[in-house]
């Protein structure tokens, strides 16, 4: 890897997007990207990880209590009820025999909490995965060619947690589980090492998911600014790696995957989604609570596990939120 | 069994609530119900049925082609865009380097497609699972006690496939593979023989997925009036079984569970919910659509699955839509 | 007005289009379009009208009683509650000194009940109102030029009643006042006709209200397939009297303001709005409901009053719901 | 008025509740507290002050640019598009003859900015107004019996502006209109010295606009933390004069239309509110938007003005979005 050239996004983008396009890799009408590698015996081994039967799940909660603060109008999610307890007690409801019911409701953008960005979600110079019009592809109805319906039932096979806030952050942070600090830029090397303190290899298929240890601070401090402000995660330069190491998908536990604010001294935004999204056909997770997973991991040293992250096949959608469950 | 008195559903249910309740059987303090059946060790067998590695989607997709037509508030989702290609390719998002990008929001019920119904979607006479008062359990802030966010890490196990539309059905139809007509209730006879007819068995902690054939028909033929209208579905006959078997789960794919219209001479409505939810405490879904699986089992011969059915963990939700991951 | 070529609707838009553009006249950054005619000394002529005091609401209730169906994802309002005075009265609050409160949240297509369209709900061949680039006044971040929120202080003055299913429809219908049936093309000669009956002229800036007597059929019959159906409505050949009579707008107690199915014997969509909005920049209202001014109109004989019928301002939409209050 | 005793609102308020009661002043059924004493020759009165025919709205702009901060599941408007100009441009609609078209959606809190409480808004220990019982007035069904469909033809009268800003504000603040600090509060002699300076009185059926200039402040401040923070606001003294006044209506420019802090000294919640809504029956208003009238007002010397003032007809809402027009 030569050296980032911080003074021009526009050229460092274009050069990763070639160098790691995976265009035409699977056929002209492919819809899934790298969930491609994500095959049935890939889905065997995974399987084979279960031996205690605990189950994790990854999602932060779905509430008001979540890092949206309004930007391009992400909120948390509204939920109300149509139906409560307290209407059935007070006979409101009309049903026989003493039957009473609650309902409820939610309006939330797809993208709020714990998700996954579907391949429609990025483009690259107005062009979508496998090299699309971006035009011809999202419109006002939705992604009408890679929504994220088709990723229904693929997402479950090997999962790896890298937790490298555990091996590179403060130790004393992180609800004692370490933790970076904003801006902390997790490069290929950072991967590699703590893969290797882990003694785990990630390859083809695999589901990696990324701790970096603000999640644990939100915990702790709240969100404040979150939503967009500063943040850990992955450096422009990972893009070779993400490309190279054929993983179906990866995960962090920040807003926005990628380091923030960003490692280009003018104007930028999300540079590693444009690369990775759109060319690479990434499948990209945001906003996990890896927490609990990471802290049995600490415990066992077991890094690996089987993963089952299945998005609601939303007709169109550029994205889900998602309940990622793993189990040891 | 005794034959029902089809004159006296507040007999019978209550009858039936007191045979078959479950109050206190986790502690005063239990969120969980039957899903505490699905134990670690359940899940390290259930993981040892991955045998080919294929996975299968057990939901409809989530779009304005659902079956809710507006009663009592449910529409089917509506799903918008707040940015798409066609701004990205006209230039008008305002990003730099080339970035473009779309976001979308979803409004919708709860229990519009694909569902777990929580344990505090039914009250029986004003009290909750576990015996607890519905106006202290599901008031407008939610299920302040078992909302389904605490189901979030538990429900990966042995899925079983009974495909009762296959067995008792009319072969020519349900795409082949056979679909029960409205108002047949499958009774626990017909569950027994059809375990039997696919070689499986049905036991504790097993997540149990009933197929009558009657999404097939909806393919075919369209929702019509199907929201809340006529379907085959378990009798009320069946809350002994389901006590019984000690099952975690049981999941059909029609709008309601249980037979419709149900099998009392007198009006009354979702007879067998009011005993399962708050008295058995058991988990029920709905609107889950097996086809493509019923069509693999069909053709292996293998009912028995890995199945990961995780709710998104809304806080205080009696209700969530769900992407259930069946893998052979 | 020579006869309509039925066969031909692209060429007869494309001729109303070029003879009744109002493109310009009002300099090259107007927003508000036909409103303009409507000037402070219109509103000191329409506050004279008001003489007894009276008032009525144009409005239908907004509710799930309405004429959605879903096409286009329009369903009827979904409003929820998010506090309510069950809880109030359970002491759920948590609020001090015995107050208690309810709240409430709506979610709504911004067409679904009575409303405004705005100038950027219709393009004509990729053009907006005033002939701007479709794809530059509305993008996914709504209507950027034109938006309802410009008409905010504007929409009052002199009303004007033409109840052309009075006059000219089945009188034993209509609750008693008149109903055109559907398919019924009002032409200008009909509206000529009914203000000569009503002893009242039509001019610059009015707003007009033309009554069918088809929303009086839904309240007996029931919405039905109403949504797109078929209804009576306003003649494609009224496009020349709509522009030469320079009202501020017109509004009907119909789903689509022109008569459906239209005139065209080949397919075709809503002609005249393509003529009308962005064309003459005319304001049009839909499924307002006159049934009571109606009535009172007749019982009265005086067919004109103070109409104030503001939008919410809702920054950058392209239609808003709206309560038409008539003062007699 | 003998001195507020600041250490016990519960009492203060149960005392004002009682001196200032109405119910039953309009019969056991009414529904519209003091609306009713705007009647048909008020509104006669009100017509006749139309002089020049310059309107004003009195909105806020309904946008992601408002107060509310996701508090009670407050959150700002979420307005998105099911149709767009950029689609329609790239032909991605499928309608014939060159038609395209614009739609949208909005997702919002009743009470999210300008608007009206409904009579159900707040309750005075467990009743509604006319003395109701809360849980038989307000379910997750709305508000069954005062539903804010009831006001729709209604509000429609005269206006009264009362620009205390400007009377006893800081007079270089409020956009050069005057500026009440927060924690003011505005009592009854800042009322009737506001209208004497203004050459109007005050009285049976009137709206009464009053001016904090707090909404200029956000406009050159930003919102902060506004929503339920501290802001000038009337008095809890004036409860007494806002009853024999006998006013149909009251609006502030403000969040919550009483001082915040509030005027007592242990912890209390809108206690005006309490006594007024529930107990006076009085409509009243919040987050309006009075600048551009101020502004007129204090140029031309008059304060009193056509009104009009419709809530949406949502069935059993609780309070209503509303564009307030005033006709001068």
């Amino acid at each position: 890897m030569t050296a980032l050239d911080r003074t021009d996004p526009e050229a460092e983008i274009a050069k990763a997007a070639q160098a790691y396009s995976n265009w035409g890799r699977w056929g002209a009408d492919d819809v899934l990207g790298t969930v491609n590698f994500l095959t049935a015996d890939k889905r065997v081994e995974a399987a084979r990880l279960v031996r205690r039967g605990v189950s994790f799940s990854l999602s932060q909660r779905f509430d008001t209590d979540g890092p949206q603060k309004g930007w391009r109008r992400r909120t948390n999610p509204v939920h109300t009820m149509t139906d409560t307890g307290t209407d059935a007690a007070l006979g409101n409801q009309g049903f026989p025999h003493g039957i009473g019911g609650a309902d409820d409701v939610i309006a939330m953008p797809l993208q709020c909490s714990t998700q996954w960005d579907g391949l429609g979600h990025i483009f690259d110079r107005g062009l979508a995965w496998n090299g699309r019009a971006a035009e011809k592809t999202v419109t006002s109805d939705g992604d009408l060619v890679t929504g994220i319906e088709h990723l229904a039932p693929h997402i479950t096979g090997r999962g790896v947690l890298l937790d490298v806030g555990r091996v590179f952050g403060d130790p004393g942070l992180g609800d004692g589980h370490g933790e970076l600090p904003d801006g902390f830029a997790i490069t290929e090397e950072h991967l590699t090492a703590t893969a290797a303190a882990h003694g785990v290899t990630v390859g083809r298929g695999d589901l990696v998911v990324v701790r970096t240890g603000q999640y644990a601070r939100t915990r702790r401090e709240g969100w404040g600014d979150y939503a967009g402000g500063d943040a850990p995660g992955l450096s422009f330069t990972t893009a070779g790696w993400l490309h190279r190491s054929e993983i179906a998908a990866i995960a962090t536990d920040t807003w926005g995957f990628e380091v923030r604010p960003n490692e280009f001294d003018v104007p930028a935004f999300q540079p590693l989604h444009q690369v990775v999204i759109p060319n690479i056909g990434l499948l990209v997770g945001e906003m996990w609570n890896p927490e609990e997973l990471a802290a049995d991991c600490a415990a066992d040293g077991v890094y690996e596990f089987l993963l089952t992250a299945a998005p609601l096949p939303i007709t169109g959608a550029v994205g889900s939120p998602v309940n990622p469950i793993a189990v040891k």
